[in-house]
């Protein structure tokens, strides 16, 4: 194993309640840290975090603002941004992926210290720009700088009230106007007003949105970006003909402005039209570039994959501190014991404990080797578009891969995340309930990540339709190799329990991985095979389609995920070469992850006959119980190894210390007006005559 | 079908984008209404809720208050309960169970309003009443008039910071000075403070404590109930030597003001000790009516069991919002279509939508009319305690019995419905995350309900405790009937899918329900054999218990609530004969919930040899997706059936008219300050001198 500097890794407090589990670690949780996360992007992070920490706008509120005082902070924080240098200058220079890269890194750090400020600079910064660039042309650049040097506040308008997933019935109106040289927009009716637009309720001056582009012949275009200024930028109030609002409090995210707004007759300059993939000349003809719109808005969507390649990070970091919160206290939190009398015992040495809040910290920590690896795969991929020497139809291909990967992905991840905080919440009991446990709010923040940027239901098909199409295709198109295994399909549908458990037993990396191939092959088998019988009885295909997702399209997308998964951690693992102790903690979350994950589609092992009688759904749990057992003792420096500061997880339940009940006391004793009458006290007192008191 | 009044519902708005849907329904939703819910209760609800209609201190404030504002709002709301008049005098002469049937409606109609509220008044009232009716004697009767007449605030003290579901190991302490005649309470340290305590954040004047009694002669006679005065009921002020506060921020119910204290050489008279179990004279000698004093907590905790059935009530309604409000949505949510240019289908048309909310319109129904059953029997049991001509025998077995029943049921519903919230959240899409969606909110509110009143984990360990002494004992202890089908256990382990299918096609009530008896033999035997083996292999009985959980002890406890559901369902609507519409939609609902309850298990079918190939699995889900297809005509009105009024449901996306854009049109244009520019948009100019910008 390479030498390694982890002197940039601050220590962890010494001494207090979790010391008793962190001296039965075998292995150094500075160098675990180092092999779960690249040194460069760490190095990103606590850098982020340090300059969070020694900034007074980012101490965090001790209980959750009015909405509208949310709302300001994170706009003052994104504004703080420049000052507080995240981004060196020599950034700017590196090549789009090696800045992207940097960039995730940036958001990553902090999502985890506020999710609303973090989005918030997503919208403002990376997902914009990313649209001007997939659509705009040369003329469009300078919003880009504008945009990095605040002189404009972008948001990105696409979704309107009634249509959120099926953008393509999107209705509101860009009419060109060949006189003037301007379009004209349009809001037909409240039903197609844009709504949910992060940024524009209070702040956005300019509006990334989508519109039918129509033509003075009337002939409508379909849906192109157009840039539209909303309120004035020096005194953010709006223009006339565009009526903008905030549309309220939300579960979470509150410190981020979504807005609605209602165009009317509203006029922007012909140059201001998005015109990469289509134009309008100023006599008012149209030219297209793709000959399909369609694809001219494929590609324009495109650019939004990089927004879930970081949501899917965010995830990995999600689970990464729910897990921490849950270890921690687990290894803190004493309850019952085998004595009426005697010692009491951690929580975390209860078996159906370490059943509940093991596989976080193992797909925790499998997920955020796995999302890295994506990650880079997406950005090489986005990196070998520049240069087209590998032709068209290869790179479409990757493009079609990359993004079936990312949309069974980015559901897996993020329901992960979302299952994830609610088992930390409750395993932390009702300390868990306390706001200052952090996962209240966590659970909050973290819900919309499940239908934004693609709604999980709905991209999960996305990824089943490639993976149908892969099935049935004549040649595979896998460039990426995410279904290389189908070239083995018969020998894999023929596949039994038994029979695997001969060539690869349960202690190989196969093991695990031959299951999910054969559980892929049997999900495409069985769901073809029935949207095949619709088909014949005359069933539309889109309906067919729709009838096959509970019976089998549904997990297979989530399995295509966990498949991709565990196979890139693997992947990732076995080039390393890492010492035993950390060989065997690897191996260790592996295997609880995985087994974890097996247990979950445990039905279809057996309905589909690779299975039959209790050995293997045995063989899986002991296997897994096993493994949580031997984690047991290592848990809080795996956890340790993954987790935020204390300063971005701020969860009084789980701080580094492990001074559980010292920290909730403070935290008690110190929360505003503890102590305080309340200035309504009279309004609760119900004024009783003394004599008809009896006591 | 006796003749029902229905004249008392009120009707539901004409036309609207409901309509269409609710022309289908070949039934009068009232009068399903009054099937799934009794008369008099339904009743009652209209009346507690058109009450707080009219009044407007319970108008909905518009956005989330502060958190102080919130707790004024709650306190100020309990205390107006009495002029609302909402419990009629002639209660008052009521047998305890009718009188707790009477104020469990109520409870019900508030908690769907609002769960801070609801449950607040349980804390003043209904839980410190039982409290002292279990463990107080004639002399203590007069705190629970002064309760009522809101004299004295009350709350209930267990909870200790390093003690929550382990009570026996409360350390606070109550020491008898012999010389004053009073007790001495001290809290050791601050791990002992009481905490999460409900209403003595800011408003409790008397705090119902849980100590350990201990005599002048130094020794402990365990723990006991106290009447502890803390605030001074004229001026909300604390005693001397009670440090009473506020905890602080939670994840939700922050209507109630959660409070921890330090008791600190705090003196009470002897006459506050709560004596029916264990007297102090007042020479300072202990006399215990039980000679094992763990009986005698079991008693007084015991009365602690309806506030769990009240939290099912609760759950079993959070459901019905749950549903009510997945359901209306998605039958007026439209969303791509088979055409590219047609017309656009209500996503209650997708197959995979009706998969993800008809379970929960389902298990709604089901569990509206199981819980009721439930709350009945427990009712029975109670009023059979107060005549004893069963003897102590039947008495105890019963309550045994109610208990595990509950004890099973509490965790299964209040699980299933934190998982409806979400799955109602995320199928309203980004819409399901405002605010005035509800669920967010409802989410918040209802989590705690997993982990009050008895951590679900374990709760359920009571539960299969239970049923695994039924499983080894020589005679059953069954007076309730709720394990009778053990009698037939040598029959049922060999029960399989293709004899069942032969005996009760799938058709018949019994197919669901035997194959829930198979497959809580089966979990029995599996259980009980692990812990045998570890047993004889000298692992202590606390440990092979532990490790016995995950194998089977946890799914035994959710199955036996689940059968507990599904058979008391089929009592009740056996018996009712209604007629033939009725009857199918009964059925539907009962062929929803329980296919996909089997679902859940179907590993266990398989890994138990109760099923083997994809017969039975295959079976199960056509079953279960053709009945969601003809449920999808009639949900809407099976929805219309158990949903709260639009006041109480207070969902913008749900109400009963249907307009989902317009009223949604309404809530964004009508927010408070929705829009105002921000007082703080200076903040976020970043001021640009002309020359640099290129805009």
């Amino acid at each position: 194993m390479e030498k390694m500097d982890t002197s940039f890794i601050p220590d962890l407090p010494t001494g207090g309640p979790l010391e008793v589990y962190r001296k039965r670690a075998n292995f150094d949780w500075k160098r675990l840290r180092l092999i779960l996360e690249k040194e460069q992007g760490l190095r990103i992070k606590y850098k982020v975090w340090r300059r969070l920490e020694s900034d007074p706008l980012f101490a965090h509120p001790s209980r959750t603002p009015p909405m509208d005082q949310q709302k300001r902070l994170a706009a003052m924080q994104v504004n703080r941004m420049k000052q507080l240098q995240l981004v060196p200058k020599e950034i700017e220079s590196l090549s789009f992926s090696a800045k992207t890269k940097y960039l995730m890194e940036i958001n990553q750090a902090l999502a985890s210290y506020s999710p609303s400020l973090s989005v918030k600079i997503a919208l403002s910064v990376g997902l914009f720009n990313n649209a001007i660039r997939a659509m705009g042309t040369e003329k469009h650049k300078k919003y880009i700088e504008a945009a990095w040097n605040r002189e404009v506040i972008t948001c990105l308008a696409v979704t309107e009230l009634s249509h959120g997933s099926n953008t393509k019935r999107i209705r509101t109106t860009a009419t060109y106007d060949p006189r003037m040289q301007e379009f004209v927009i349009n809001t037909p009716d409240f039903e197609a007003a844009k709504c949910w637009v992060g940024n524009m309720g209070k702040t956005a001056t300019i509006a990334m949105t989508f519109a039918n582009l129509i033509t003075a012949d009337g002939e409508n275009h379909g849906l192109h970006g157009f840039l539209i200024p909303i309120r004035d930028p020096k005194t953010l109030i709006s223009y006339p003909g565009v009526l903008v609002g905030d549309i309220g409090e939300k579960s979470g995210l509150n410190g981020i402005d979504n807005g609605f707004v209602v165009f009317t007759n509203y006029r922007i300059p012909l140059d201001n039209h998005l015109n990469r993939t289509g134009n309008v000349t100023p006599e008012g003809v149209y030219e297209s570039v793709f000959t399909d719109p369609s694809q001219a808005l494929g590609a324009a969507l495109e650019s939004f994959s990089a927004g879930r390649v970081g949501i899917m990070q965010e995830a990995a970091n999600t689970l990464c501190s729910a897990a921490v919160i849950a270890v921690r206290y687990a290894a803190v939190r004493k309850q019952f014991g085998p004595e009426r009398q005697g010692e009491e015992m951690p929580i975390i040495e209860y078996q159906l404990h370490q059943y509940r809040i093991f596989p976080i910290l193992a797909a925790a920590c499998v997920q955020k080797i796995a999302v890295e690896e994506l990650s880079n795969t997406y950005l090489a991929i986005i990196a070998g578009s520049q240069d087209d020497s590998n032709g068209f139809d290869v790179l479409s291909q990757k493009a079609a891969e990359i993004h079936a990967i990312i949309s069974a992905s980015k559901p897996r991840l993020t329901w992960s995340a979302r299952d994830a905080i609610q088992e930390a919440r409750e395993s932390c009991g009702g300390h868990g309930y306390l706001q200052a446990s952090r996962l209240g709010q966590m659970r909050s923040d973290h819900d919309p990540l499940c239908t934004y940027e693609g709604d999980n239901n709905v991209l999960g098909q996305q990824a089943s339709n490639w993976l149908l199409r892969q099935w049935n295709a004549k040649e595979l198109e896998t460039p990426i190799g995410s279904v290389k295994f189908l070239e083995r399909r018969h020998q894999l549908l023929q596949l039994h329990y038994a029979q695997l458990v001969q060539q690869s037993p349960m202690d190989t990396w196969e093991f695990a991985l031959s299951c999910y191939e054969w559980l892929l092959c049997h999900l495409m088998s069985r769901t073809s095979a029935h949207i095949e019988t619709q088909l014949s009885s005359g069933v539309h295909r889109f309906e067919a389609r729709n009838n096959a997702q509970v019976v089998g399209a549904r997990q297979l997308s989530l399995a295509f995920a966990e498949y991709m998964a565990l196979s890139g951690f693997v992947g990732h693992v076995r080039q390393l070469g890492v010492e035993q102790p950390y060989a065997e903690v690897l191996r260790l979350l592996y295997d609880v992850y995985a087994m974890w994950l097996l247990e979950q589609h445990m039905t279809m092992f057996y309905v589909g006959g690779f299975a039959v009688g209790g050995a293997f759904a045995g063989a899986v749990q002991e296997r897994l119980l096993q493994s949580c057992a031997k984690l047991k003792d290592v848990a809080v420096s795996v956890a340790d190894a993954i987790a935020p500061p204390d300063f971005a997880l701020k969860s009084v339940i789980a701080r580094a210390d492990g001074l559980l009940y010292e920290n909730l006391q403070n935290e008690f004793m110190t929360n505003e007006g503890a102590f305080q009458r309340p200035d309504w006290w009279r309004d609760v007192i119900i004024p009783q005559s003394q004599e008809k008191s009896k006591l």
